[in-house]
């Protein structure tokens, strides 16, 4: 495939995942973070009228949102979703054997809708308790979004594709909601999942595969490795993974791209979340497609730095108020920086105010208590109570987290 | 006014209350009850072709109904509301002042809603947590329902009503959700509820007021009495009470009429549940009003009936067996009884295996394990489980009950 555009019709797709919607709802300073950026995450898919929105998982923050944040996400929807713009796509597979609706929500006559919405869930929104629910299904019975890539028999996995059509552009969205990565991966190398294929040539099709697992290897029990997915698709959009590497990448073993979006809403103060956050344009023709990250305006700034004290000649060990002031400093310099930065804005009230990280790699000194320290900082850092994290010997690597 | 029917226009209301979607979800036999008679509430609603349905609250049964029960209330709501039948009353009322959602839902360009249905929360699904949302208020944001009588100002009530109009038919209704009786009895006595009445002559209006609270006087506390209420209105459709007592009543102390609708399901095994229950259709035109009771379908028959051990000859005190033989000849007769007059509906399994309530005082006597008991009516009585309620001293008299 050329990646060049043609002047014919083309598919617009906005790329986005782990929004986590609700998350810190209850924190005085980052309660509507979560909600801004998913609402400015629809708003960009009307502005730039794409075809569909495509999420990747994690949309919600708890298994159980609370009654207040569904109320928020439903009525976030509902001002996005519906309207008169005519929807371009087709979907012209068994419906039934797509959606837990069993029907696209664009289709229903008594619904005027002209932004749909497509979602996989994630570890986070995963199936759960009496009737296996998702949130995600919630939302689905209203018909605000379409739910896919649900797996029904566990020891069989089927991925039968959404195929959408435009013209003369076809696109095939494969999903899989998140499965535990142990579990998947034995499914994968026991040869016990099956890609369902549409009819004809697989060349027509512009074959896209969404889903929400870990993809750097956090732990020993493996995740999945992107040769374990079929040749015949075309690009990868990989959820879970909150850092923001949305720039297409060739799979390590495959032809295919691999986009991996990174969540709307920092969830960990690590270093992987605090890199520009973006969505993406994918805008497929017949020949080709076109690819455009957009970044987001609606994320709080997150500055992180490390620091080691045994390196800072300002430091006596024996004036424990030494270590103090040298740490309040680097915080001021880091909002300065974001002051710089970032201006504020009346319609996000305290959104400039940064997340601030330190990591301090006190080998050889004692460490301050970071509750206390914080309260300088309150409602000049956003995360006040745990700007400081003590570390020793510079073992400052990657550690695994739930994403 | 006269209750005889004109050949004018008709505003068509059917009224239904406590609901109580979500009761006994998990119980074995009885977890469908209240999903079924909602169901079939909404099916009379559009068989009939009324304009509107009015709930007087307790649409669900608990504060935070479950996932599960949420997910089928919605489908519920979603497979009656929807349709091209134009909806023939015009809500002429300041809509952001009756409706949480700032409109009647039916009004939104973006939907095709037949059947509007308008609802107060009751006890049961009052507002509660962050954000004071009631269970209600998602399926309000969802438009399924149009939710109102919410006081926000709890010291100074204002009853705003939705002001309909159909041809030359006005129809003015007044809701007021759950408040607790006292402090509601305290508001009416100081004064502090007023009643916003429409412009013009309050003659050309029918008026309705619906309300859920304690009408019976269970507890020295007090509950309302239909004397603290205006002259001006033609009916109160009054809630909670879960007796169906829906034929309408004139006032104890004015002239309108009173209508208790009563549950639809049964939440209580005590003798106002045993009674036959009804929805109903409230048919207003400009000169009068026709009111129908129409009968529920899915209900559980549920036979009750009081026995005093020391009336029975049968019965040897020196032989607790003749006890449970007695008790248990009892039940059997109820079980035939309910056979006789319900028969199996594949539509709706096990809803003739009925709800047997024994009553037994049994001064003199010792009481029988009533889980035991229950043992040998599995599967032909629907709360086996509960059968018998032992009692002394012929103290069989009504007890409070939370509705
Ligand atoms: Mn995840
Ligand atoms: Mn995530
Ligand atoms: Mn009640
Ligand atoms: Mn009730």
């Amino acid at each position: 495939r050329a990646s060049k555009m043609d002047a014919n019709d083309s598919i617009k797709i906005l790329l986005a995942t782990d929004n986590h919607i609700g998350y810190m709802e209850k924190h005085p300073i980052r309660k509507e973070d979560s909600f801004w950026s998913f609402d400015e995450v629809l708003q960009i898919a009307k502005d730039r009228e794409v075809d569909l929105v495509l999420l990747a998982g994690d949309l919600f923050h708890e298994n159980k949102p609370s009654r207040k944040t569904l109320h928020r996400t439903m009525a976030i929807l509902r001002k996005h979703l519906f309207g008169s713009r005519p929807v371009g796509i087709n979907v012209v597979s068994d419906q039934s054997m797509n959606f837990r609706s069993g029907q696209v929500n664009y289709e229903d006559e008594n619904l005027n809708i002209e932004l749909p919405i497509f979602t996989i869930h994630g570890n986070h929104d995963d199936p759960a308790g009496d009737g296996e629910l998702s949130a995600v299904d919630l939302l689905s019975v209203c018909s605000l979004v379409n739910y896919f890539g649900r797996v029904h028999d566990h020891k069989d996995v089927r991925i039968t594709p959404i195929l959408m059509a435009k013209g003369e552009v076809k696109v095939a969205v494969y999903g899989l909601g998140h499965i535990r990565d142990e579990r998947l991966c034995r499914l994968f190398k026991e040869g016990n999942v099956k890609w369902v294929q549409p009819v004809g040539d697989m060349n027509d099709w512009f074959n896209i595969f969404v889903l929400h697992q870990n993809r750097v290897r956090h732990t020993p029990k493996g995740a999945l490795t992107d040769d374990m997915f079929p040749e015949f698709l075309d690009m990868v959009v990989w959820g879970h993974e909150h850092e923001c590497l949305i720039e297409p990448v060739k799979g390590s073993a495959r032809e295919f791209e691999v986009t991996q979006p990174g969540s709307s809403v920092a969830t960990s103060l690590i270093e992987g979340e605090a890199k520009k956050k973006h969505v993406a344009m994918l805008e497929v023709t017949k020949s080709g497609y076109k690819f455009e990250p957009i970044p987001l305006q609606t994320v709080r700034p997150f500055l992180i730095e490390d620091v080691v004290l045994g390196d800072e000649p300002s430091i006596d060990p024996k004036r424990p108020e030494t270590i103090t002031e040298f740490l309040a400093s680097k915080v001021e310099q880091l909002i300065e920086q974001a002051a710089n930065e970032n201006k504020p804005n009346k319609s996000y009230p305290n959104l400039h105010m940064p997340l601030v990280r330190l990591r301090v790699d006190y080998t050889g000194f004692t460490t301050v208590n970071s509750q206390r320290f914080g309260q300088k900082f309150v409602n000049r850092v956003a995360n006040s109570e745990d700007i400081l994290l003590f570390t020793k010997k510079r073992s400052l690597g990657k550690r695994p987290t739930l994403a």
